[in-house]
């Protein structure tokens, strides 16, 4: 079969591997509609390390064409939600109290597409555990808010939630790409009061305030700590890093009060280094807290997530502005996200395999 | 001076009592802008046993009239945000994790207006802990918004605070009075996704939907479990009693999922039982949790709700459907609250002491 | 095969019953040691209503005979500690933030002896999800400590886990039966304080001492919560309930503070009520919680309970006062169980298939 | 009055300083007990920047010589606890869920002792907020254990708080001075199961052991997170970092597991960075938490540790090792820990007014 990927790092193109083969629990699908993401042209550039021959993309929106004959509550030719992390259920770690799903049997191990198995840019690409992680695309919202949800709406949200934002915060995004856009909807439906983005592109500016930004900053404008901090003199309640490098977690130290968080959703290179001055942490006396971590994912984080937006309380389906049709526009697609044009928030491609055909 | 408030049980009118003496830390203020309340009513009546010669009101906007030489923060003058709950914040009780700060010395000690002084619907009204209990009156919200804060605001999402709220989640609301309207608020500002509200008042299903509310039961149309469990067969999330009788939590047993949580913000008459089957409990296995409380207080408390509304989050100033002018006026306004009729909300009282001299 | 269990309502023996059959993931087991548990006895009694021709049991260390290809951490003659809760951790609803596994699909779903296929007092019996649900018997622990683990150790802990117990409470137990007793060790190992253990019998009540109770109160000396009032009047911050009738619940609202917690592990009978006057709780108001739950389960929670007795934290091993040798003194130790002689603690059964043979 | 201090940087002695003023709600003590603690000499060499004519000490047991009118729970001749950190109660920052009372108006403002005011080697020394700071020496724990409450067995519970131990944790103690030590104790009280602490001196090790270590490493033996690893190639779910400089916690991240926390109580050196390779913590997607913070205070705090001490959980009196008997000897003791003998773990100075006079 055919797959969008990468033959080997900063070479990408259409490879021919064999399809995937069913095992027990499992589903075999193909897009319906797919979006690329920073994360997929971050590795092709080699920022996960040597990588070959792997088909490319986590973000879909699948058929089911095979299912496992113990797959209880789906049959081919099902459309499905795909979360982006689909973890292995039965691993003991996941019982933990409070352990993410996105670790599995090991870091990050329940991300399986790109790091364990092909990407969903395949004319085939498989799903383990079906019946715990897919979710019947619903009626009542749209292809593009659903596909939004396994990823881009899913992090963004987690940011706030590891923010631990209540009720009046005052909160910080860094970034107002699509994951920055989603923390600050994710803010707001945490109840925070003044939420603060940070960032420059004029849609992206547009499109923060309507989820929930009340002030913007940009970096233009003077050193961005200085500026939060004659905003708010006491200090901000908790950062949430969507974009950017490790810098943005001292310019967080220097924003929040004691007591305060900083929660990281942001994708950092194998290059960087996180450092701070202690005195900026208050010499490790200032309870403040760095976290960070990766998306949730499974078939009920998805079935709340559709349920937040079939309830009006935000739309995802707004990042999506630049949209392809067919499985070989993956490719175009592919290109923009790389790219990135100034006015790009989210590429995605739909596609019609009775056309395709 | 005089004061509107209860002789005994059953018999109100206007009270002449000493005006408050001022001691270390403290204010005396007057009013500007009041709110009855049901407690109001149902103290009035009996329903916290025996009571003489009390004034009544706990729901204020107040001028500061005399201030401690000691208070920081407040001078003659100031219009203030005064905190249905003012708590002594020196109680060491309240130093213990997680412990309302309704509870000071003793069960809802930190609520003093009515249960250990007179409350706010005197000519002049004693604030104990200004610096900690009071906020400026800010420029940017109304003061029907900055009305609402003091209790209804803090109330209702203090309810869906003790619900645990998540993303997603699907919350049913008992009550769509001025509580449970913001309870509704408050659900979906912690990122419900389904509200359900039970009520049946046509402006209130009106404001209750446009607080968030997704769906609205009656009691009209049958029994309000079997209602929810043909919508939701799994079982809800969450529920939040803000009216009603404690068969609220028997109902809220049929209602919610194991692990699920019953929050309750609802004051009960002395008169009621809490009695359920035990079998409704899981026989004490359900995971499920029974809980409920008193609204929270002090100047933090209505500093974050003030964030929540310039952010432009909620307007609660929506709640207050019948206005009264002049000091004079609190009998009617108590008295209409009293009657309740149909299409009331929330009545209130605004003051203008120049008029007025 | 044959295995001791009840024929119907009060007609307890040994049933005559095909093996269990394995499928995907599963396991079949033989008994190597056994405890009954008055959940067994009170089933058999009609308890949980009607029931036929089930085998009884849910405690057990056992040794495997057969493993589907898919296992992949066992095989044929491991011995294994078995969780009594051994839930199908692919169920949707297990992956909701804090959900307990003990209800997998449904209300106590996790709980599959008695209540969905035979106990463990059979030749055989079958465990699902093996790899996530079984245990390797470790050689640092006695076979005693690990049989404790499984039902009465996590049932204990898990009070004091809901009770939420922070550094220096004071914590009632209710119940120094073997559940009680475990409650005991646990609240000291979340850091308690005082700990009042209420129960009479003589050997029980060494144990609870040697576990961590401070003091120990008898309702022979009077009502207990005016003897827990009279040593803390200002009440205490938890307590947890491990026997007795629902009537705890109500003593317990009369022992804790504003804010407390009331934890409950008892099951109840289906005949009983939940009731008491809204007043002893404050009218709604006093922030006290009520819960309760059915124990936690799976593979990890044993590995936790052994790394605490491994470390030298506590002896399970101690409940176990009444020892039976070979697979049919499981009828002896079963009745033994259902008299509940005087010091009687917890009876077990160790069984050796070479002398079986 | 005479105190013993810092002239400036590098230059203690006894200072000549006027007695402190009682003002509203306060108390004048003397000391009766009082142990130097590193902070002390970490001041007095620079480690706060440069401080001049200040009184040290934070650490005591004190008589009341004198007691604002409007104090309720304390009068001339009580002999009290008190705690390091005695928090502004009604700040309005401590107001907000979860704050620490060690930021009451400011990071650290509740750490008044050498920050905002003179210490407790003075023959004087100042306590605010009386009622809400102070707790009576109790009867039925030894000066020794009281004395230790008040930084040593707060700071090292909190950073077992911080870390929040789950039962059955895998916990990592960086250091085994007497802050390391209350660490293990408190990571036992919290339910870990195996604690291995880090340190090589003879008798911290045998405490460590007592207070519940089960395995002791050295740096000696090779690099700590190897160790660490080899041991539990999973990871351990915590560390707490009791001392040592910045570097520890980057070793914690290649310790602990993803999920886990890493929890500092360790004083850095304004001099210090913290840095480690973004790699370390899985590229910001390891859902590991940083935290750190300074030791809790107020009644309360001490309240329960007491409770703690009380109920036989644990004796902190034995890191007291070195004793001194009179005022003048707050030299000697201090001294001592500046030079810090390989077999000190903590000094202190018992006080007898009537032998001063």
């Amino acid at each position: 079969m055919k797959g969008y990927g990468m033959f080997e790092v900063n070479k990408v193109g259409w490879l021919e591997k064999e399809k995937p083969v069913l095992t027990g629990g499992d589903a075999i699908l193909r897009p319906v509609a797919v979006a690329p993401c920073s994360s997929d042209t971050h590795m092709s550039h080699g920022g996960s390390g040597s990588r070959t021959n792997v088909i490319l993309g986590h973000e879909a929106i699948g058929e089911i064409v095979e299912v496992a004959d113990n797959v209880k509550n789906f049959k081919k030719g099902d459309i499905v939600v795909v979360p982006c992390v689909t973890p292995d259920w039965d691993a003991v770690p996941l019982q933990d109290p409070d352990h993410s799903e996105a670790h599995d049997h090991s870091l990050m191990g329940g991300f399986k597409f790109l790091n364990s198995k092909d990407g969903v840019f395949g004319e085939f690409f498989h799903v383990n555990n079906a019946d715990a992680n897919l979710v019947h695309m619903p009626d009542d919202v749209t292809i593009e808010q659903a596909l939004m949800t396994v990823d881009m709406m899913s992090t963004g949200f987690y940011g706030a939630e590891m923010a631990k934002v209540k009720l009046g915060d005052t909160v910080v995004v860094f970034g107002i790409g699509p994951v920055g856009l989603m923390a600050v909807a994710g803010a707001k439906l945490r109840g925070a009061g003044e939420i603060i983005a940070i960032g420059t592109r004029p849609n992206c500016v547009e499109l923060a305030k309507e989820y929930g930004a009340t002030k913007i900053l940009s970096y233009k404008e003077g050193d961005l700590a200085d500026q939060v901090r004659s905003l708010y003199p006491e200090g901000v309640d908790c950062t949430i890093i969507a974009g950017g490098t490790t810098d943005n977690i001292t310019q967080s130290l220097r924003m929040v009060k004691p007591g305060g968080i900083i929660s990281n959703v942001n994708y950092y290179d194998s290059s960087e280094t996180v450092s701070f001055p202690a005195l900026l942490w208050g010499l490790g006396m200032s309870d403040i807290t760095i976290t960070g971590g990766f998306c949730r994912g499974g078939a009920r984080r998805i079935e709340r997530l559709l349920n937040v937006i079939r309830s009006g309380r935000v739309d995802p389906g707004k990042l999506l502005n630049y949209k392809f049709e067919g499985f070989d526009q993956i490719e175009d697609a592919y290109k923009l996200m790389d790219e990135k044009p100034r006015d790009l928030i989210k590429p995605y491609v739909v596609i019609d395999w009775d056309k395709e055909a």
